[in-house]
């Protein structure tokens, strides 16, 4: 059963690694963007809209790079296509 | 019983590297936030409805990739489908 | 027992790592914030009452990844669920 | 199957760090773009479509780096030619 | 004995780098924040009341950091619940 | 088979690796080039033409050592001249 | 004896340890401190006694960081219960 | 074929390292020196023809050092003396 | 004699360490406080005798890190409890 | 033939590594001295000739260093006295 | 004679260790008091005296440190506690 | 004819290293230098030779250090006593 | 002989890198005093003596801590106490 | 003969990390202090005799950190006594 245990080590450890590290660089980008937001809307109040709509686009835009993490991740633990073929053929090893 | 441990050893080293450099992004973009969102109120004390309402959506915004590396170690401690493939085929092994 | 021990070994490690490391983006975070709202409130003593609040709102929204890291740690150190498979195999191991 | 797991491994372990590393420098310039936005909307109202296509002319841009990231992450975990040559050679070794 | 002195090791090494790691975030974080405090003084001195009694609070919350750190560092030296159950396991052993 | 593993492993690793690091400078030396042009257009609403040229070409001289690495990665994985050899080498063996 | 030269081993490296890295937070910090003091003062010279107050309070609180890893350095060195457990149990398996 | 293997294991990694970093700085130059350019054409309308023939020779002569990099990547990958000489060794060895 | 020299081995280095990295942030602390003691004193030559004062008093607090760290390196080197414990039971071993 | 593939190993290595790295430096400092002479040009217009001809000698100059590595990258890689010297051994023992 | 040279080989490497990264922090913070005096003189050249002595105590004061690594360096290497008493035993083990 | 191949391994990569290192620092002191000679030109055109001249002072001075790190890498390559010693020895030792 | 060469191994070893590393702080530190003392010339010409001569006695102090690291690196070179007592011991065992 | 190689080995990698790592902080001490002169001759052209004096005094002083970096380098690979005694020994033992 070692090679299963291999894929289970990188994997767990690949998902957390991932989406560790893929929360570092949207986390710091959302709060430069959110910051600048926030110190215009007080520089030009009448603007807020305008600002709001550019802030709420470039926020999304920014999290889709967190949001591609956290997908490697899941499919890494819940659907992780090396995992079903090291089980598929540890199955068929145990019934051969 | 190697194989386990080996599962168990990794998933508890990943569950908090995850969360302590999950928490490192998130707890400086949001400090960098909310410092600008404080600057701002003290220059034009009348937008602080809007300021706050920007404000707590770009909090919720950076927190959400903090909360994503939660989950993720709550699934490697408490949800591990490695784990419970392990343990099932380690329980099938010993009543083979 | 070599089994026990690797489990203990990694969970006291990760529990301090976690706690240490979860520490130090939210101490500089709170650390900026707590700054600005300081000058903020010597540049617009009026707006004291608003400038507070929103610290504190924003102080637990940093703090909130601290306390991720603190019960990851509590977790790891006292309510371990690998651990306590491992104990409950050993104390079957001892007993067959 | 060793040669298999060893290909699986480094699947994955490239898979996660590639996304995660290829999402830390386009989080940063994109948060770093839409801040300057924000603030030149604030600074110049009027010339607020033109600062908005060029900001989302610069993100797509920026964002393409991301992607081709993206793109190589998912060529490891769903079409890996390393992985189904490997898988070719065990079935006919198998078969043979 | 063996298990005993790994279970020592990682403890002593553990206990003094989290309190270590975790001295550098709060230290750098009150550092800054007592520094704005200071100029904030300067500037105002008729806010002074206020801006001590932000300052202190601001210094609790960040201190709460290190004191997790130290809180974890000391349940690893003198109440660590792996080093009991590994004591336990080696007198059980021993008078066995 | 050993020979062609080694090879796989190491193409699948770098041509993550070169992809992610490939993406780091360009996408923040983009986000500087699109930011100072955001600022810019806001300054002189009337250069916009001009500047907007001058951005697009300045992206694509930088997009270029992105691509650079693109390519490099492509090759490694779908034209891996070493591994053709090693591949030809492997039939040749198994033909002899 | 080879437990015990283990726990000397890594008593003494993580006492030095803990020490030295704990002095690099609290001395930056407290140098930043002192220095907006010092700036502040000249700035305003009549609010000298109430810097200096808050001043104090504020190294005070910095320099506690600080004695956590003394004192944990201390324990490490001159109260360790690791090493008191290892050496009773030496002398123990010396008398047995 | 275990000497060949090494020799392409190298040339792969290397390849892939020469183009992923050599891309880092050449990019943030290059965003360095159209950021600016981009700043002086607003500031400076007029001046345009002779700013974009300066920042032109100096993104040809910043592009220049990827350049090498791309140059001694593609070396290694297509024309690499090393991995000619191993090949006809192994075809003397062969044909001996 | 091996358990004595892995003792003084580590108990050398570990000063060594202490010493030198204990000195990093004093140093840059202290510099950064007299640098701003003397543009203060530049900036206000009549607050000369407390703007000196106040720096001493800072200095002094300061430097206590790099003494608590020379001080564990004394400790290490002439008054090592570990290398009393080992060398009282080295001559126990050679009189025994 | 073992020698012949750590030289070969090793020279590959070194010139990537050597192109990769000595283009860092140069980069960023032609970026730097570009940028700054767009900005220069765009302050003083008249002084465009003079401006233009230092950057081109300081370009150059700095360049230069960039030259020294790719000339000791090629000189690795076409015409390595060590390999040559080895390879005149191996041929010598092959025909002795 | 193998445990003396253990120590002599961990002397040699921690003096130069210790001497040399001790010299960092000082030489640094010098580095910036010894700025800020030149600057504050030219600022105010009627302070000049006050300004240098403020300076010579400052310097001294950060001078210390690096004092302690000398120290401890010069300890190391002629005056080690360790050596002495391995060399002692290696005499009395030849005398015996 | 194995102590060659050390020599000959070692003496290319730190070649390589040299260079590669040795052109950081320079080529990012000349950009600073040549960038501020560019902005003092803009500033000041009239003392444009003075600053011509002592701008290339300056280059050649610094440009010294890269010179130092080519000289040593030329003289691993071409010029390594150590490579002739070790050469003359294997000499030595075929024709004994 | 192999005691002698671990002593001469890391005496050349720790020579180089105290030197090197030892240079680190004192060339930036210089280079920043020296920077600020013509910039201060050049804003008091007048005060030139007194800049001058404070600027060598800073001087001669940061190089003071350059001086130590080359003076330990010199002492390694060519009085090193361990290679001496090694030496001594190797003629003693060869003349037994 | 593997003394000698040791000794060689580490006596070519040392001179060429010494005087890599030693052109670093030079050159960039010589930058600043190079740029600076250049601005202060700029901004004050009637003192450009001082000016320049002074900076070839600290030119100098900067550089003479490089040259100690050098010199041990070339006393390395010239004039190294530990390999002289080695060497001597290696006669001898061939000639004994």
């Amino acid at each position: 059963m070692s090679d299963l245990s291999i894929i289970a080590f990188i994997s767990i450890f690949t998902a957390g690694l991932t989406v560790s590290f893929g929360a570092l660089g949207p986390a710091l980008g959302e709060g430069r963007a959110a910051a600048t937001a926030l110190s215009a809307i007080a520089q030009q109040p009448d603007a807020a809209p305008t600002l709001s709509r550019t802030l709420f686009v470039s926020l999304a835009m920014i999290e889709s790079t967190a949001i591609y993490c956290f997908v490697v991740a899941m499919i890494l633990i819940f659907a992780n296509p090396f995992w079903n073929a090291a089980l598929e053929a540890a199955t068929q090893g145990a019934g051969g």
